[in-house]
């Protein structure tokens, strides 16, 4: 499937983009250099200088943050602008190289590899549970995924999975035995399981601190093209969690970002947020080892099924009860890729 | 050229598909998986999954030999019949993955991936040599040829290349003086050459384990697609042997059959059985080694002529007097290709 | 663009063929084997055998300089024809090998990959600084760069890249300052430097050996399609350089050879011969590690760009005024491959 390129996508974790430093990477087929701006802002060029189409990521950045060509020095500011021409007075007017929208906002930068006048910031969802809210605290990790970005949506909304990929951690019999409820709208899908009244799977065990059965939920907010929010936890059974009570019990939200690097190959942006043992010393090393664990056997599953995939174009896969939110997942998306087909066929 | 689907090829050494482990192995194109059923014999899946597509190859064999997909854990039998689907009651109806003919025998696991209907397993020539005769015991080895399947019986059917490939252990001036003769019919090729009354090659010495001049014979019989097995030996001068007894002498059959893997690659099945020393303690090590070493010569020159001919699509070669066995050999796969096109022309 | 097959390329360097030895090498996607012949001769043949298409280059050199295929022993001399066909009394009339014009002059072993009746060896350039000349000693090395052929002669016509490229060793802020002049004719491009009177780069520092501020000129001329020659150096300012007399300062010739293996690939043979220091013990040594990093920093520039042009094809660039000598070059080579497209057009 074509990629979306009117989107923001999650580009890096603001730590990667330091000042002074510059970070190559391609967002949807398009390779970009990642800088800061006098500001600290953070700025994202085309990674090819319009002379000789040198890589920029191999230019150097001068300290007032215009990023040189290191082949025959043109100097470029964060919009791409050419403020330099060594052996000549004047730039020439070509001179310049394309800038993408770039924003940094909840913990992430984010880039719109698309049409630039339609980036508008207010577009990004709200998700303050990664660095935007006192009550929150979170681990993260990045996964370079050998597979279309579509099937990290596949493998989170199902969590069907969770039994056989993750046992010994998230997975337990009971998953796979409770049924889900799918709702949504045009531009989201709400996938609903609890699991009542059970032995906790171990990691949310640990999580919870404390024994007895209890009630467990997954509620899966999927945001076309590449967002998948998973408010998750598990409360003491009885204490009214399956009711909107949950403060007796541990709350998790995991955040997941799939970036297309290309058809074949995406960015994978996890990040799982915590209201329990938030201040426990040492916890935050634990818990981020666990879920790049937890990731990483999601990814072997993810990339052995797309190499198949890959093999077999068109090939027919039967369905089960339980995909009935990836399904309405993969049309939003489907839906969104059209839209924007059907537009750049009227630009153009 | 095309793949020949409508044959049985070697798949596996025996003990390459023990109890409870799963074997993961593509023949002419096909990726499959090999395990053992409930009665102990070999099966053969392909490598998918009919849900996710995920490889079964990274499934779990249960107790009861069903094979489970490790995503969202359909459960299948030996014959590709899905008997359980989590969290729903019934299976689908086109839940079902594809099961290949696959049989043991003679020492070798074969599979047929073609049409099941035509998989005749009597189909499948007698080697008794390689583990089904008392008087006979051998070693084998695998290797992984980069090269079409069709060059291994190219290499092996003209000898003359063991003047050349093999020196210091089957070669010797000799062989490329010695004129070859040919016969066969519409299944098979037979090649003979006798090399009489000359010294050892040091092999074939060491087989014999006495000095003196000998008599060594090379009966080659090719059979289409792809398995070539020969008579091989040394006995002394004057005891008989080209007239028909070879009882004084040392005799070998070195069975070969090479597997598309797919059209560039090959799995390589060699083994020698001897009727000679064969209760030496150690001499079968010291034997597979040598083999090993002579059969790894053989890969290099037919590794390095297949890249040369990729390069040279259509360039015509220049023949010699000892490519008549190959070239008859060659038509006799040309032949099977093309009623096997014919065929499924008829079919579709 | 397509490659030029009618003109001498540098193969080798006279070391890389000795007596007895089979160098493999790929030159304008033609794999050859270049070796010597009974008289000390370098020769080149096609790298395949033409019975069953074995790379030559696994062959045997014999004590009378033929070589066989160590296939099944078709014997080879250097002018390609076959004699010796194992198995049988007469060779062949079509078992030949390609030979391609082969010569060693000026320390460089030449072929001509196109047309051998085109093949006139007197139209290789004279190039006795590099080994001709007493005056003149040189140091050299090879690099295999991952660009097409034409980038390298781009580099090192324009030299505002020294700039950047060669901080610290070759390149000062002085030489993007400074104007070039561009000249030639039909079959070169003659691109003229000078920086007067300033303080000498790190490496001309040194290699004049004494204080004070200097006259540096850089004298480039390219000749199609792979031959980029630089007289450069520098004097004691005032010592009459500009005007003729370089006496007093150190001389050196750059010669760039840009041998096209493939379109996508290139032997780089750099040589830089001196006036300068020339018996001193050691100082060979220094300065072959010196122009290897200087020539692997160009390297690593256009490398970098040739990735960045491959996924960028028939975008349009900004050029400089610097690139008058690049330009002119890039005509002359586009001339000589539409004129060879027209021969050849002609011929069939
Ligand atoms: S390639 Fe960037 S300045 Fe020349
Ligand atoms: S992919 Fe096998 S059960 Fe889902
Ligand atoms: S391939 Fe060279 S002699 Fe047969």
């Amino acid at each position: 499937m074509t990629l979306i390129m009117n989107a923001w996508y999650v580009a890096a974790w603001p730590e990667e983009v330091p000042p002074g430093e510059i970070l190559s990477r391609t967002i949807c087929n398009e390779p970009m250099v990642l800088f800061r701006d006098r500001e600290g802002r953070p700025a994202a060029l085309e990674d090819r200088c319009c002379h000789r189409q040198m890589p920029l990521a191999l230019g150097r950045l001068e300290e007032d943050c215009t990023l040189r060509c290191m082949y025959h020095g043109l100097r470029f500011e964060a919009d791409g602008s050419c403020v330099e021409a060594p052996g000549q007075a004047n730039v020439p007017a070509a001179a310049r190289v394309r800038a993408f929208p770039c924003v940094e906002r909840h913990g992430y930068v984010w880039v719109w590899p698309g049409e630039a006048e339609l980036a508008d910031p207010d577009l990004i969802q709200d998700i303050f549970e990664r660095n935007d809210h006192p009550d929150w605290t979170s681990v993260h990790g990045t996964i370079h995924l050998q597979a279309n970005y579509t099937l990290l949506a596949d493998n989170l909304i199902d969590t069907t999975h969770e039994t056989y990929v993750h046992i010994g951690s998230l997975g337990d019999d009971n998953i796979q035995a409770n049924p889900i409820s799918v709702t949504g709208d045009e531009k989201s899908v709400l996938v609903t399981r609890w699991i009542l009244d059970h032995d906790a799977a171990p990691l949310w065990r640990e999580a919870l601190n404390q024994d007895g059965n209890v009630d467990r939920w997954q509620i899966i907010r999927f945001q076309p093209p590449a967002s998948t929010v998973l408010d998750v936890g598990v409360a003491p059974v009885g204490t009214g969690a399956p009711g909107g009570d949950r403060s007796h019990g541990a709350q998790g939200c995991n955040l997941n970002f799939g970036t297309p690097e290309t058809e074949h190959t995406t960015w994978y942006f996890w990040a799982f947020a915590r209201k329990f043992r938030r201040d426990e010393p040492g916890y935050d090393e634990v818990l981020q080892k666990k879920f790049a664990n937890v990731f990483a056997e999601d990814s072997g599953a993810i990339e052995g099924a797309y190499s198949v995939m890959r093999r077999n174009p068109g090939r027919p896969t039967v369905n089960l009860r339980n995909d009935a939110g990836t399904l309405r997942a993969r049309r939003l998306v489907e839906d969104m890729a059209a839209a924007e087909a059907a537009r750049s066929g009227q630009a153009g």
